[in-house]
């Protein structure tokens, strides 16, 4: 493999601009003010505790961000060899100015002051996506999210599901939904209204996707109003049984699948999470998954609804090759990034690999970045291309003797086109 | 690894004439009329309906092939990436002789017109054959198949059994059954009479294997016949319950393999799929598959046949690793082939890695075209012999320090040799 | 990837003093004195009979260990691919000082007699241990092995309790119990009496780890004290169901964690076995795994026990991606090895990199050897760090530019440091 080929295929993709179709961004405070913010990310500190550094080191209330960083970096040498770490240096030197390999007890207080400094800055929003060149953001919204005081065609709203479907027993969710739509949820007529409204309001502000994640056995089917109501009854009781909230998750879910079709969104789904696994883990760093998931369980789903596009991710890189098979068949089933735990280079590498030789070019979502911050949009594009580089390189211009420009032609659809060509279809 | 040597073990490989082991070739009609029974291949109609063309465009009855594949091709632009679309382009480069890197709108007539030129030549079956290396072909034949017409020394018949199987509570496969051996199947023993003629009839036509596809969550156990008389009498009323088919099933398959060592056949099982799982999809694009399967299930036949070799496929990828191992400890477990789903690059060289790393070569046979059209072998087996070489490079040559000749003539016994003495052992 | 990189990290790596984690080395006769000691491993036996040698040609009483090495040779030429078959060729080479590339009909004679001449020299085993730079080696010892007659600082106790977990309803387990304590084991008040003097006894000999293998439908769960008494009557009664079994099991495993908490001690668990699926196979070559497992079914020990280490072995390579996740989330959850039917390189390779990748560096233990003779160290060692090197040289030192020391220091840390830092932290 030649390096100066693999450079200048990676040269080529880092020309195009992207849109980011799945992130966790504020809206209303995008990027970072200094690197507590950067390393306050779940992995950093997920990974610092599970390296042996206490939970209430990290999570103590009212430290000052100077003191949190100060409290992770000694940590920090044993996560060397993980790619979250290289992203936190490319951070550093990339969009920090800072030229060096590895963060330590010597350089840190160097590195978090120049990260305030270049923070403070006020074009720094709009400097971290230009050399990013990110052009949009797709946002996580809560369903009660009012969408406002922010640039919807910059940052672009996706409406997100998961209390709706899983949390709808809990009174606070059913009064948000009251609060959000006008509509008292006690039955499946009024699901409909409440969903009808909350989607008219995401697709008048600009949301281009609907989102969810799901726990490994969940198993969507079609559950008739009829078989919702009693549910319904004891839900609104407040004794809903296991398998009264089991109903009525399967008949919102397909209800968000019915107002998808009805408003032309696709549906992006987020298989295999299983929530709080490791209660005494840090923020965001107790979840975890059970491999033991097969998309047999979304057949149903795939079917019933052809109109509808499903933008699928994984979380198990087992799954991976399920997700290529459905894709190859359904058209409605669309493969989308590598999710959280697949998202390592050798996860990513196999992953990319069977999807651009199996999967129609024109159904695969490349990369998101699933940030929270704006600044990991650069590290992790950089990672993706770089795998999408080799493959591109290895399997087409040495595989099938295609000219570089082809190959980066098939690395523009998948990084951006589809990218459009999905979410801004209608 | 050097370009260099990756060609001459390819050429070398290119060397060795071929027996597949497993097709869809009609023996009647084994080559291809026209473009339209190339890209009539489910694998392209498949994908371009993946890709969103309508399956009523594609299955319309009546349409000519020149329409057909005037249809497909504005598609085919959507699938440039797959291995697929590489087969096509090098049938169209390798055996019609049009030197095209794919195939366009501009270019698709002239294509057209070519292949139907060459495929009319009185001397096409041979020249593919003669082109692609291939002696001698392994066909799938229904039960109730003649098998005469053909010249079964290069067409070899085999022995599908999945109708017997699983579709035995049908009136019509059972009349097909009375037709085929004058056995009228009611209970046990009229079953052992039937496939006993109907194993008889094979070997006589010299049938070198017996096969089936058998679904994920198919569990193969010893029925007695007592317990399969009260099955057999509800399942010949017309009222078999779920039960009463799965042990009329465990009861027939069970006797197939002891007809398998009474005959001396092998018994190629395909294991993992399921059957219509997107029943909207074009013709045999419908099946998928639950990576949720072990081979543990087949412990129980494997211990009762130690006679019976089990040439084992898989259809899900991440079942190679059990694939590997079982035929690593069994010596009447053989892996098979690179089957459908997994018969990508991507998946092949893992998979053909570990087997050659784990399993005693001469347990394994490296490949199978599973070809509907004799135009298919030739750019299949040279997609496993690119893999197949670039393992035997980096792992026996660079790894082992083996000679490129050593290297060769392992591939040789994957590719060849293996065939012959576990299917023409007899 | 410059090749001359690769033989300067792998020979970095070489010159690092390893200290084995796992074997199952007898103390009292470490080393081999024939070729047969060597041949009669269980992985040449295993596929030697999988290639077609009768079991009873191996396994017949009363044969010379130059008969059973004579029966076996004719069969190894079947076998000349698998990894196992280039570990005897390194043998032969680098401890027998016998140039050879395979072992023959024609040469296996002189194999045979020069390692006779070297493996009755006094000093054989310090040679093997000098030669495979093996300062230490981690023992397998029964619960009741009085671990003495042996320096056990060279060899390290580990306390292996699948007799005590699994087979605690043999009245001959609970004997042994009893002659090894003193302790009648009739509930559960005396389980925990007879445990409290077993772990005593190993940590007075040094012993450093407990460690247990544990089948893919083991679910270990809390069972209490009132909960046990019920199934420990019915088990000394001689009349436990199969649930009293299960109960029991859980019961003695929970005790077990709670002691390696009480006496600090590493619990390795190696998940995933399956016994005796296979049971005409050769001795040792009749397990197997079943792949749908997950380590989901280990969440509650791992939450219950945050004190206690537990390096975890996966059988199935499909599960490492669970273990790479688990011991990225879990602070106790670290990576071991390469187990069994993953102990190939085409596994070890994305295993190891996936490690590399995700879990903290100092959560890894990169390798042991499970040798059962002191001569398989060497090549089984030596096949990981190629495989190791490989990864630190593509994806550090190419990947992140690392300097090729620092990526050796990771590998230093994966290979040794943290074999200290786990085991000998107390």
């Amino acid at each position: 493999m030649s390096q100066q080929a693999l450079d200048r295929i990676v040269a080529a993709l880092s020309d195009i601009e992207l849109i980011d179709p799945h992130s966790h961004i504020n809206p209303h405070d995008p990027a970072s003010h200094n690197l507590a913010d950067i390393l306050g990310y779940h992995y950093y500190t997920e990974l610092a505790h599970s390296a042996g550094l206490p939970a209430d080191r990290i999570e103590e209330s009212d430290i000052s961000p100077k003191e949190l960083v100060s409290r992770l970096v000694p940590k920090l040498d044993s996560l060397d060899n993980t790619i979250q770490l290289s992203w936190l240096v490319e951070i550093a030197r990339e969009l920090l100015d800072v030229d060096i390999d590895r963060v330590t007890s010597d350089n840190w207080e160097q590195l978090y002051d120049a990260a305030e400094q270049k923070m403070s800055a006020p074009d720094w929003e709009s400097e971290v996506l230009k050399r990013s060149k990110l052009k949009q953001v797709f946002l996580t919204n809560d369903f009660d999210d009012p969408l406002e005081g922010f640039d919807t065609d910059r940052y672009i709203p996706c409406l997100r599901t998961d209390d709706l479907v899983f949390h709808l027993h809990q009174p606070s969710v059913r009064e948000r939904v009251a609060n959000a739509t006008g509509v008292e949820v006690t039955d499946a007529k009024s699901v409909w209204e409440a969903l009808g409204k909350l989607f008219s309001h995401f697709k008048s502000k600009n949301a281009k996707a609907c989102a969810i994640s799901l726990p490994p056995d969940f198993v969507p089917t079609h559950v008739t109003d009829e078989d919702a109501e009693e549910a319904f009854m004891r839900l609104t009781d407040g004794r809903p049984s296991i398998e009264d909230r089991q109903v009525v998750s399967r008949f919102v879910f397909w209800s968000l699948a019915e107002m998808c079709a009805e408003h032309r969104l696709p549906f992006d789904l987020m298989i295999g999470v299983n929530r709080s696994v490791y209660p005494a883990g840090v923020h965001q760093g107790r979840d975890l998954y059970d491999s033991r998931c097969s998309l047999s369980q979304y057949a149903e789903l795939f079917n019933f609804f052809p109109q509808v596009t499903f933008p699928v991710s994984v979380l198990a890189p087992t799954m991976n090759q399920e997700l290529v098979s459905y894709a190859w068949i359904f058209p409605n089933v669309v493969t989308s990034g590598h999710w959280w735990y697949s998202n390592i280079p050798a996860h990513i590498e196999p992953d990319c690999r069977a999807r651009l030789q199996a999967v129609p070019r024109t159904k695969q979502i490349g990369y998101y970045s699933d940030m929270y911050k704006l600044e990991f949009g650069l590290p992790k594009f950089a990672m993706y291309r770089r795998v999408l580089a080799k493959v591109l390189l290895e399997d087409f211009v040495i595989g099938h003797g295609w000219s570089e420009e082809r190959a980066v032609d098939l690395g523009q659809t998948v990084l951006r086109s589809n990218v459009e060509s999905i979410f801004f279809a209608d």
